[in-house]
C-alpha cells in the first residue's frame, strides 16, 4: 500500500442546482480528491486556506484519516467559488471566483510527506505543478488534472508537465480544447503523444475513456443515478478513487488500471448524491464494494 | 431462427457532414434496419418508393438477402430527406423533408411475410404502427421506434402503441420529451411504465441504456471511432443488429438481450464509417464477430 500526496485547492463553494442553493460549503479539488482516495489508502494533503476557514471543515477532512499537516492557514480569506448547474447538470457555469489566499499559493511539502509514492497534482497553475515535481525526490507515480483556463493561458507549461506525469485526467471539453481535435479518440491520442502513459477523459454522466499506448484501453459508462444532487467534485473524487485504488494495490498493470477506472466512477457517483462531501460522512467501505459489483453487473455483457 | 418483418421508410437522403455533401443517396429507416438485421436473420421489408427510385438501390437492398416483395412502387416521387451534421456529429439538423409517396403510405403486408415472428415498426405515424399490429395475427415479438414529431403530435396513439410492444427504441432527447423527465433513468422508467418489457435509450456516441423491469439492466458505451463519416442510420442499424440478433437466437432472456445491445452497437459503428449503407457492401460476418469481441474487451473490467 502506497501513500498519496495531493496538492490542490481547499475552497468554500456556493452552488446553485435545479433543486436549490448552497452557500460557502466545503469544496476544492484537494478536498474531494483526498476524501475519495482516503477510502483506499493514506492521503497527505497540501493546500492553503484563509483564517476564515471553519475549524469543523478541517476536522471533517481529518476524520477521513487524511493527513492535513500540509494544509497551511494564511492571513486572509479562503478561496471561494460560485457556480451553477441550472442549465445543465453536466456542466458547471462559473458565476464567481475569488482566489484570495489561493492566489499566493506556494506549495510546501512537509518532510513527513516525502514517503508518498503516488502524487496527484490537482487543477492548479501548471508552473506550480512543475515546481512541485522538481522538488520531489525519487520515483513517483504522478497524476494531474488541469482546466480550460490553463490550457488557454499556459499551454506550453502544461505540455512540459505532460512529459513528467503517468496519468492525465481531463474532461472532454478540456481534451478537445488542448488537442484542437473534436473527435475524442484523436484528442486522447494527442494527450498520449505528449508523454503520459495513460490519459483519462472524463465525460460526466456519459462515463470515461482510458487511453494507453496509442489505443483505447477501456470505455466505461457512468454509474447513473436517478437523483443527482450536486455534481461538484465528481471529477476530483473520480481521480481520488482511481489513484487511491492504484496506490492501494501498488501496481500499474492493465488489470489494476481497468479496475481503478470503475472505482473512480463509483466514487464519483457517491459524490453527486449529496452536496459537498456529505455523502462520504456515512459511506462505508462495503458500500463501495457493493456499488462496484453492481456497476460491473450493469456494464458487463 | 425467426424471420423479422420491418415496416418503415426507404428514402433518398442528401446529407452535409463536416467532411462534405452527399446527394440523394440510399437511406430510410427500413433500409438501414433491414440491412443491419440481414447479417443475423431473414428480413422482410415493407415500404413504399416512387417511380423515380433507382433500380440499383432495389438490387442493393436485395443483395443482402432482404426480401423486398413488400416494397411497393407508387406513381410519384420517393421520400426525400436532407440533413446536416455540420454543427454536431451527434445530432442531425433537418434541412428539408419531402414526404412524396410516403405521405400516403398504407402498409400492405404480403401473405408470404406472415410467418415473421419478429416485427420492427420503424419511425412512422403511430396510428399506422397500431394499424399494422391490429392486422398481424399470432404471437409476435414487436419493437418500435418513434421521433419527436410523433411524440408532440400523436402522444396518445404512441402511448397506446407502447402497450403492445416488447421493445421501444428512442434516443435520449426523444425519451426526455416523451416522459417530461430530464433525468435519463426516470425517462427510462416512464417508458417501461407504458407497457414495453424493454426500453432502449440510444445516446449516439455516448452509447445506450437498456431498461427492464423497473431497473437499469445494462449500460453500454458506443464503440468509438476515430473517423466518423456520416451518422445517418446509426440508430436504425443499431435496432437492426439488436432485433436481428434476438431473432436469430429466438430467445428473449437477459443474456440474449445483453448481447443484442452489444451487437446493435457494433452494427451502428459500421454504419457511421461510410455514407449510406456503403460500409455493409464489403462487411463480412467475421468482421462483426471481430468487432464484437473487441468491443467486449474495451468495455469489460
Amino acid at each position: 500500500m502506497s501513500k498519496i500526496l495531493v496538492i490542490g485547492s481547499v475552497a468554500l463553494d456556493s452552488i446553485t442546482t435545479p433543486s436549490g442553493c448552497t452557500k460557502e460549503i466545503l469544496g476544492g479539488s484537494a478536498t474531494y480528491f483526498s476524501i475519495g482516495a482516503s477510502f483506499f489508502t493514506a492521503v497527505n494533503l497540501v493546500a492553503t486556506v484563509g483564517t476564515d476557514f471553519p475549524a469543523e471543515h478541517k476536522s471533517l477532512i481529518k476524520s477521513f484519516g487524511v493527513d492535513i499537516s500540509g494544509l497551511e492557514t494564511k492571513q486572509g480569506k479562503t478561496f471561494r467559488w460560485a457556480g451553477s448547474y441550472v442549465d445543465d447538470l453536466n456542466c458547471a457555469k462559473t458565476i464567481d471566483t475569488q482566489l484570495n489566499v489561493f492566489a499566493e499559493f506556494k506549495p510546501n511539502i512537509p518532510e513527513s510527506y516525502r514517503d508518498s509514492d503516488f502524487i496527484f497534482l490537482a487543477n492548479i497553475d501548471p508552473d506550480l505543478q512543475l515546481y512541485i515535481l522538481k522538488n520531489l525526490k525519487g520515483d513517483k507515480v504522478v497524476g494531474c488534472d488541469s482546466m480550460n483556463y490553463w490550457i488557454q493561458t499556459k499551454g506550453e507549461a502544461l505540455k512540459k508537465l505532460m512529459k513528467n506525469v503517468s496519468f492525465v485526467f481531463l474532461n472532454d471539453s478540456e481534451a478537445r480544447l488542448f488537442s484542437g481535435e473534436s473527435n475524442i479518440i484523436k484528442a486522447g491520442k494527442f494527450l498520449l503523444s505528449l508523454g503520459p502513459k495513460f490519459a483519462i477523459i472524463k465525460r460526466g454522466e456519459y462515463g470515461a475513456i482510458l487511453f494507453t499506448e496509442d489505443r483505447v484501453l477501456l470505455l466505461t459508462p457512468a454509474f447513473l443515478l436517478e437523483d443527482v444532487s450536486d455534481p461538484t467534485g465528481a471529477g476530483d473524487t473520480f481521480a481520488g478513487g482511481f489513484m487511491g485504488y492504484l496506490a492501494k494495490t501498488g501496481k500499474i498493470d492493465t488489470d489494476s488500471v481497468r479496475k481503478a477506472l470503475l472505482y473512480g466512477s463509483v466514487m464519483a457517483s457517491f459524490t453527486v448524491e449529496d452536496s459537498s462531501v456529505n455523502r462520504f460522512k456515512k459511506l462505508k467501505k462495503e458500500d463501495i464494494e457493493t456499488r462496484y459489483r453492481k456497476f460491473r453487473e450493469l456494464t458487463m455483457a
